[in-house]
């Protein structure tokens, strides 16, 4: 393509709402413009890049068996009441109704079309497994969506679902799903480890993350040398000794005009793991007040499962000017009143003498005990860095890391409420087991750019650059350079090479500096040295070398086939 | 693929419920399954389908410098609301409210964002044109869904949207776009002509639909030699004389039990031609009774066009009782209160002694005339037989079709409300003149199969066909013929020529039947001859003939390049 004809609109500066370099680099780079928080235009270069993705995830899909369909974006309220998503759902699910007044949501996934694809077409013992796959935009209310399309409410996901005669079998194919995707991962160039993790709302009797260490990464996983991985999620903390000798010293001390633990801890001048933050929740409707130590985080996803919840929020202020007793920025255990329940992380149980809010606005409590208050006691933080091996009991070493596909076994869960059978062989109506298996594609797109960059711009892998080849004209005024160049560029395309031609009345310099941002495997460059019959390859990563013009072709083509980049 | 290992499931019978026979062949062709009115999943072979229809598209708009984006699905009600398009949408557009109770539309098209690129990219006239396109997921909520995905509520669309310098330079492009996608219709193997047509809903100042000729076309159009062609929706009709001497005559009848026009003519045994149909609309807010000759149809794009209104639908049977003093199924001009106006169809005006409702259950009044009450006058009839080329003045011919892509030149309405400018050369800003493009996917391989079936089944063109060879062994059980059969499709596989390998334990009649159905252009059937060293090759259309086994993949390589299916 020839750049002038291309929406291609690079960047010099890196816009300042940037969480992480891929996002900042995807602005830069031409591929997103933001319309609204979490919804984004896709420009060209963006949609090139999703495309090669695309094409191996199909491939992948391909080899699993698995045929590709495309299912509704909207999914009819009691189909998603017959699983029971409708409600356990919650606020991330976009709903909506027709003209009659009939509801839908926007399809999160599409476990019941699935399912009604399996009641449809699989009659006995015969047509299994059966294997389906789309590609499909989804769409998720996200409360803070962050870091460009790694956190986006409408994003791509490839999203599987398998039918099976026996729970056997569907451990199969869930294995053979975690090396297809591992498959996946690889071809894209992307270094990836397979995590266990928690099923969260899917549901079902296991699953595994398969996970890009970036250094931006929005998860946390523990490793261990003996192979074992898991989210930290998932990672069990351990309890200290409980402390409950003390009680009734606490008093209260004016802390004006300071709310946050920072804010608290300068004032006092105490370090944060002196300090239990209290955490208002709601949970199904009920308040919660959950305690942690004040440098630590509360892990949501052991908050919920511990509650057995559907709906996990943070407490709106006005929830709690209704409900507690409390004010938000000052909650503390002692006289708390409103909550349903006070859950208390493990660590603070040995914890003796610290701070909490006094459920007064500018006033804290110094001097608390375990005593002051009820509670009960769970594991609900992140693990941290004394967290061991449940496998060998070594050392977990954390990284971060993007979570890009989630295999779950479902087992029975959806196929029973669905009534999803089969005739076996002894001619019995039997329950299918289910499995499924998703990919979100912007996340391995910008995770492909977190691994594979540099401070020049991005620095694609032939697997997936739009483009690989950037021929440049360094002075489209000379009609030397551009004739050359044009020809090279047409010569290029004829063998098939996706090559983008900067024809760009430009400094030479900006069409280097852009085709280094865009990660273009390799430059050729049309300058000053044609006269001498000459042009300079130049690859992203490596030496250029100056080269006969009539050879760069043959030159060009043989390097990418060694490369398997064609 | 192997059939055995493909979500391929064909039906022997038509489902009840099809409208027309490419929705018949879609269901029993392995493509569509319902899951409610206008919502469906894509099975495997649909979804081919479609992916090759999008790479003549994307080629197609490469030919016309377009660049492919991709909008958000969900548009904000404030880019809604500033093109005006929030209002004017109407019903058809869904809407939904976020956590924040923030308001969204499902993209009906995607304007406001495509003006949202053309104002952040383009700073001077030497970025222009511009244009851009997606293919994306659309959403209608339709009245009355019908014809399979002909008029679905989910759909694929291309929309694209060009920017220009000036009126010139749009129209310029637009003859250009009318070119690429007559082409690009030519290239999927459909016949189709170009026809003027009513802008509706987007404005602008001009548009053309691009029509496929089809018996059970949805839409109808008046073609003439001279080369000249209409949507019927545009064609003018005349108007005979007036006549106003007679009033007063009219008798109340009653019409028990009667409502409809057949049952009130053949209880009356008089000819639908002797009555005046009242329709009640409801037309922003407003209540408008129409009326038109009893056997003929109201053109609500003229009337919507004639009365200026964003909205327009036949008024429920809660606003009639409520707003006027008459009934549905009885309604008639004479003594009709409680409506805007009364517009009375060209035609009516030279009609005398007719028979209208009385506003009264069961009752119906005769010998009515024009000046029995006040009208309008205006054209709001399809045009009939009777309708004359507007260039030559010879009859129109009138035919069903399809419309597949429409274009329009939107001129400056858009860009104006969202100030859309460029820097001119003479330094000053102005506004940009805009076109708009769509097609529709979905109903573009409906209409390919319905000019392209025959009582076998689909009989799909070269250029489409997902599978363009079946190779079918008689009898899987025979070794022989197996292995036969699985080495010419890994022969062709190699070739990467798209096939499909029946290997599914049926009876040789089952195959041969699906192979029609699903309209695979060539058979490459493995029986008992194998024996002779020989197989059969079968076109879908065409004469069939045994080749030696060893010569069957060279034959069809050399037939498929004859027809450029390669």
């Amino acid at each position: 393509m020839r750049y002038s004809k291309l929406l291609l609109p690079t960047l010099r500066e890196t816009p300042s709402d940037c969480d992480n370099v891929s996002q900042s680099l995807m602005m830069r780079g031409a591929m997103l413009k933001k319309v609204a928080g979490g919804l984004f235009v896709y420009l060209p270069y963006f949609n090139m890049l999703l495309e090669k993705i695309k094409k191996v995830i199909r491939d992948g899909m391909d080899k699993a068996g698995s045929s590709e369909c495309k299912f509704p974006i909207l999914v009819l309220k009691e189909d998603l009441d017959a699983s029971g998503r409708w409600e356990t759902f919650g606020k991330e699910m976009f709903r909506l109704k027709d003209r009659n007044d009939r509801e839908y949501a926007i399809s999160p996934t599409n476990e019941e079309y699935a399912c009604f694809v399996a009641k449809t077409y699989v009659k006995s013992y015969n047509d299994l497994p059966l294997s389906v796959y789309q590609i499909q935009q989804k769409h998720r209310d996200e409360i803070r969506p962050r870091g460009g399309v790694m956190r986006a409410r409408e994003f791509y996901m490839k999203d599987a679902y398998s039918f099976h005669r026996d729970e056997k079998d569907l451990d199969i194919y869930f294995d053979l799903m975690r090396k297809v995707y591992i498959d996946i991962f690889r071809s894209l160039s992307l270094e990836v480890v397979a995590v266990g993790a928690d099923n969260g709302a899917m549901g079902g009797s296991g699953s595994e993350e398969i996970m890009a260490v970036c250094e931006t990464g929005d998860s946390l996983i523990g490793v261990c040398e003996c192979g074992f991985a898991a989210n930290a999620e998932t990672i069990s903390c351990s309890a200290g000794e409980e402390k409950t000798e003390k009680s009734g010293l606490y008093e209260k001390i004016y802390t004006p005009s300071v709310s946050t633990i920072s804010e608290v801890t300068d004032f006092l001048k105490m370090p944060q793991s002196a300090f239990v933050k209290t955490m208002l929740y709601e949970a199904d409707g009920d308040i919660i007040a959950v305690l942690i130590r004040g440098d630590r985080e509360i892990n949501e996803t052991k908050l919920k499962k511990y509650l057995g919840c559907s709906a996990l929020e943070l407490a709106s202020f006005e929830a709690v000017s209704k409900k507690t007793n409390s004010v938000i920025g000052f909650a503390g255990p002692v006289n708390l009143k409103g909550v349903k329940k006070i859950i208390a992380d493990l660590e603070v149980l040995s914890m003796e003498n610290y701070i909490t809010g006094a459920n007064e606005k500018d006033y804290h409590f110094k001097n608390v005990n375990n005593s002051d208050f009820k509670y009960e006691k769970a594991d609900i933080r992140f693990a941290d860095e004394s967290a061991v091996c449940e496998k060998c009991g070594r050392k977990l070493v954390f990284k971060r890391a993007n979570e890009l596909g989630h295999i779950f076994k479902l087992g029975k869960r959806y196929t029973d409420k669905l009534d999803i059978t089969y005739i076996d062989s002894d001619s019995k109506a039997k329950t299918m087991f289910m499995g499924c298996y998703g990919i979100g594609l912007e996340r391995t797109a910008a995770s492909i750019i977190e691994q594979h960059h540099d401070e020049k711009g991005m620095v694609l892998p032939l697997s997936v650059a739009p483009f690989k080849v950037n021929v440049i004209a360094v002075d489209t005024a000379n009609e030397k350079q551009y004739k050359a160049a044009e020809k090279i560029y047409n010569q290029l395309i004829k063998k098939n090479i996706e090559v983008l031609f900067d024809d760009r009345d430009a400094r030479a310099g900006v069409k280097f500096n852009d085709s280094d941002l865009l990660g273009i495997p390799f430059k050729i460059i049309v300058g000053k040295n044609i006269e001498k019959g000459e042009v300079e390859i130049q690859p992203r990563k490596g030496e250029k070398s100056f080269v006969k013009t009539t050879d760069c072709v043959k030159l060009i083509l043989k390097t990418l086939k060694e490369k398997n980049g064609i």
